[in-house]
């Protein structure tokens, strides 16, 4: 019998292939405004079977539209190679996503292949977080739901025409300087190709905009995160050789010196066997862990933990999981099947009881992303012609395993009613509700403040982090950028000391400090205090992700669809609702800024501006460099050094415009629980009317985080 | 019926794989010493599909031993993903090959991917010469017969072993600084990775060693090329925008000088449409082209003809292509299907009737090799998800593209029993005896030296052009690698003035020469007049490519496999049986060289040198940096400025070494015709016995090429 099957599939597979191509293409709502078109069979492990549960009613809540086609336009057809999905695309669409991209943003123009990879690889579209997804400035989002590998031509694959005079191609270059000053061969789609598959899921956000359609994709994926209070303040983390004893000489510093700080991170060498990991105490440089935790705790520090998901013979998870993982290893150690349920559960089990129960409040899951390049060695990771207990082939494996890792553990998180906000380097589609920033190796300042506005498109934290640099300068202006992201993080994994008292890395290590050491300090603690007087109004503004799906971190173009000159600008960004960040790179104390349509306010001069034009700035490295839009209600707080359940911020209002009406909020609950997804939260409505303001506070929560102190007008 | 199939195919396909899995490689001899193992589907469009007959009696002719394994050891699995093929790899192994590899050289514990493409991004294994092919130092080759993307990892993927404690796979590094020191994922096989294939074919080209799998390899690829002999000339590419006027004078530039030269290459804009193609004559810079070629025929230059293979709308081949080329347009113009011999016979017939009857000498063929950057527009070429009227995928015709351009072009030059060298820039395997140069706008020199010795493990020929430079030095140093390589390209497609007379671009087109431009030119005569020097020894290295499959341009190690010196050494290289090329790059007068074992001879200072070991050399720029093996008999042509079918070439024949005996072969024909391989040669034996040099002349050519003129012994 199986020989005359197998003859028969041989025999016809030609003409099966026919028969999938013939194949109607059926269309569901999938929840308000977002359709689900599919064809064919589809994979078993696609990003959105793996996704939390839609938020339906705040879906419902949004204002609808169609998208500017019908989503049966979309062509689907499968091939003996693959699946071809072409979406139509208008001549002045502009289109930005595929996840966290590393040098590039509007992708219209662009070939780009989302593959998850710790190098850019000149912009071929490789990246820590490779969705398979775009909006448009035409208010519409798709994403192809496959783990596969999938390349868009962003209106760059133009067929062949019947009329050969047709418009559609470039003009005819006559030689290579004509032709690379610009031609380009255009389309009206996007053409998605998607090899090995035999059909495929795509999903339609509509609008009525961007804003609206990126909202929409998030509350599909169930919503933004909120993270913990404590996420939102500063994370350090410290050498990797460091023992327990030079941790707490560390977090004596950062009070001593009345620094903020609430988390310390742990790097490579907390473990016996870190490349791959056995996730057990190194007792050489930690004899007593507990003992650690507990006095940090005290000092209202957090810990968190470096590891690796690829686990080390060493390990006690080791025997538990051999069955359980794919037939390759990396650095030695498995590489857990994260597609099956089980496995995710026995890893998070163990870092619960081992780690999470007794107060480690986060994990950094490093180099979980490939590389091609792996310092000469080729590459890291497992190949992706792995295979895994669960039929999950590497391929998908890849791309899904840092999305897999952050499911495991945060359901270890939610089991202890503790929120948490893990660093990884991988992530994909749906990872909206995750409690995860990401972070890179790539160190490119320009790339880094580019990929905060190209976080906003796709669902992402991204956390800029701070290493050495080459200057004072270039160190206050990279920890500005720091203060000005979802994560203000410094990373001296191989610092002996704060990078502040010393930028270059050779002789921090030598424990040379600068001549101005304390001066930079000074500056350093300065913006950090910016810092923890912005938290109120951040975590508000992750509510709002959480509840509205709002990206808190989000590009121009998400706000000013319509305005042309802002497609483009990747070096500025909105935060909340009123503020517009500038950062500057390198030594320069000036930069341009594009302030979009209406008025503007220099936060630091209070000098007022009109949008729609440019300007030239001056900034200094100890203040932020934000303009904040008229009409804002800037809540201000009184910074702390870390909060923890007794804090209470002291907060001023500023109100920025002229006999305006304006309104904020503030979201107030315990700062680390989940119980606000109960309704266990305060709603404080802040509103400015006729030259007086006012708080209203509703909710069911029953302690007091926010004081509000003073209100000041500023025209 | 068709439903029921469908539905059959859908329940059982799991199943089906199964079966795959489950199946018996098949093992059969293509060839004396060349294994053919085939399991599951075959695909229709393999490299090997379209390879000419391969040379068996000079295959019969070698000699032969086995691999270092049974090619029953080699392991063949079909997933639901694709093919893996698993090949045995012993510790010591080094590997190399993968087509025309830039930036890497020894493959061992490297994972490549020899995609088609114009830059080498990182490393990754992207390639104008794709092959999915390598040899070992164990005395064998390995050709993946595929034109899918396909991963090869270099025993870098380390599978999961029983016994967790088993030394395979990097020491327990405790930080990054340990692990990127250098451990890495250690595996005893090549681990091959082809998605989307149902069934593969594996070639193994056994030795005794490593020399003759390569000789293998090239004679079951049909043999080596045989180029015309003005091939090994000087060939001069002009500035894009020359009229027939400017190219007249560039020509009497090089007569009037003395300076050698074979051929005159035209760039983009002798055609009406060039990015795509019409193939027609610009008659505004060419009103009369018959005369151009007849001129300059009388002049004794060949026409190069620069053009792509896609065909513009304004092209005649347009209307008879349409339905003969992909879906997808390259530059507004059609891809044609050249997997279709119909179709690539009439691109050909244009080409004869309009070109090459008319006296065009060759054609170079650009951009037909993708592009992961193309200047910021993202890509060019087309899709791979293009489908074509023959069946082939875009994918599988990009890899394939250049080769059948080369397959195409070459019959017709065959046709008019006049043998070309064709410009290209994509190739792939079984290319061994196609006349076509590959050449790269990669412009770094130690890559471009690099590429000299990888040409010789793949059956691939390496012309490293030379355009502006830096310096005068540099400007000779490159000069010296093109007189040291297998074609001698000057590409001055944007450069008014040979580079040799003002190296920088800017100034050059400004007519602004250097001071010393009439020295430098003097010293660029000397160099060219030594490869003029050389054409009958590279000529008989090339018949023994032709004839014996050994490339004329090889690595150390190919001749050198025992020494572990030579195993990463790519920056010299032997040039046919007696010479080793050291070439020198940037401003510096010395380099370091490594002498393998035996004797050898500064050929410039004549000055002896024991082998086994390293030496600082100092090489001046007039001078070429080239070694010569001790029992070689060097025949050196006095020098002629091109050579035409009245050609004689007065030879003094250098013996290396005291008191030896020794011999070598010239190959004498009329160096432009078919005629040779119906035996119409002749072998010049040239021998040196006890201080006296013999001269024996065999065989069925009745025309003088070579006089020899003196002996002389160099001890």
């Amino acid at each position: 019998m199986k020989k005359l099957i197998y003859f028969l599939v041989v025999l016809i597979f030609p003409g099966w292939l026919q028969i999938c191509q013939a194949q109607q293409v059926s269309m569901v709502n999938a929840a308000p405004g977002v359709k689900k078109l599919s064809v064919g069979s589809i994979d078993k492990f696609t990003p959105q079977s793996f996704a939390e549960a839609p938020s339906r009613q705040a879906l419902a809540d949004l204002p609808h539209d169609k998208a500017p086609f019908q989503a049966s336009d979309i062509r689907i057809k499968v091939t003996a190679r693959g699946v071809v999905v072409e979406i139509p695309l208008t001549d002045d669409e502009q289109l930005y996503g595929f996840g966290m991209q590393i040098n590039s943003f509007n992708q219209r123009g662009l070939r780009k292949r989302p593959i998850v990879n710790d190098n850019p690889l000149n912009n071929v579209g490789y990246t820590h977080a490779p969705m398979p997804y775009y909006v448009s400035t035409g208010g519409y989002g798709i994403l192809i739901n496959t783990s596969r590998y999938t390349t868009f031509y962003c209106g760059t694959a133009a067929k062949v025409k019947d009329n050969a005079n047709a418009p559609d191609g470039p003009k005819n270059a006559q030689s290579v300087n004509d032709l690379y000053g610009g031609s380009k061969a255009a389309s009206n789609y996007v053409t998605v190709d998607i090899p090995g598959a035999i059909g495929i899921e795509v999903f339609v956000f509509e609008g009525p905009d961007m804003r609206t359609a990126i909202q929409r994709y998030n509350l599909f994926a169930g919503g933004g995160v909120l993270p913990p209070m404590w996420a939102l303040g500063v994370k350090y983390r410290v050498k990797a050789d460091f023992s327990a004893g030079q941790v707490y000489k560390m977090a004596k510093y950062f009070r001593d010196n009345n620094i903020p700080c609430d988390v310390l991170g742990l790097e490579p060498e907390w473990q016996t066997a870190a490349y791959s990991c056995s996730y057990v105490w190194n007792n050489k440089l930690f004899p007593n862990p507990q003992n650690l935790i507990d006095s940090l705790k005290q000092s209202n520090f957090k810990i968190n933990l470096w590891e690796h998901a690829f686990v080390n013979p060493k390990s006690p998870l080791y025997n538990q999981l051999k069955s359980r993982s794919g037939n390759y290893q990396v650095w030695g150690g498995l590489v857990p099947d994260f597609a099956d349920q089980t496995t995710r559960n026995q890893f998070a089990a163990y870092h619960k009881a081992t780690f999470a129960d007794k107060g480690i409040a986060g994990f950094k899951l490093d180099e979980c992303d490939n590389s091609n390049l792996a310092y000469g060695s080729g590459t890291w990771s497992f190949p992706e012609l792995s295979e895994f207990p669960s039929g999950i082939d590497g391929e998908q494996m890849h791309q899904l395993f840092g999305l897999l890792y952050q499911k495991a553990m945060l359901t270890l998180y939610r089991a202890n009613n503790t929120r948490t906000l893990l660093d990884v380097r991988a992530s994909n589609a749906f990872a909206t509700p995750y409690a995860a920033a990401l972070y890179s190796d790539i160190y490119e300042h320009p790339a880094y403040i580019q990929m905060i506005p190209n976080s906003g498109f796709s669902g992402l934290i991204w956390s800029p982090e701070v290493r050495e640099s080459s200057s004072s300068t270039e160190l206050l202006r990279r920890t500005q950028t720091a203060v000005l992201s979802a994560q203000t993080l410094f990373n001296s994994w191989y610092l002996q000391n704060p990078p502040w008292l010393q930028y270059d890395k050779g002789k921090n290590n030598r424990n040379e400090f600068m001549a101005d050491a304390k001066e930079v300090e000074a500056t350093v603690k300065q913006l950090l205090n910016f810092r923890m007087s912005l938290i109120p109004y951040l975590y508000n503004a992750f509510a709002q992700y959480k509840l509205k799906g709002v990206p808190p971190f989000r590009a121009l173009v998400v706000d000013y669809p319509a305005d042309k000159n802002v497609y483009g600008i990747d070096n500025e960004y909105m935060i909340g609702e009123g503020i517009l960040a500038a950062p500057l790179t390198g030594n320069s104390n000036q930069r341009e800024v594009y302030l979009p349509q209406g008025n503007w306010y220099d936060y630091n001069t209070e000098q007022k501006y009109a949008g729609g034009r440019s300007y030239t700035i001056t900034n200094q490295t100890d203040k932020l460099p934000v303009f904040v839009k008229e009409g804002t209600v800037l809540p201000l707080a009184k910074p702390v050094q870390f909060t923890n359940a007794a804090t209470v911020f002291d907060i001023d209002c500023r109100v920025y415009g002229q006999n305006i009406t304006a309104a904020t909020t503030l979201f107030e609950d315990d700062g680390t629980t989940y119980s606000f997804e109960k309704g266990n939260y305060n709603t404080l409505n802040l509103s400015w009317q006729k030259g007086k303001g006012y708080v209203k506070r509703t909710g069911n929560y029953n302690a007091l985080k926010y004081r509000i102190k003073s209100w000041r007008e500023i025209r």
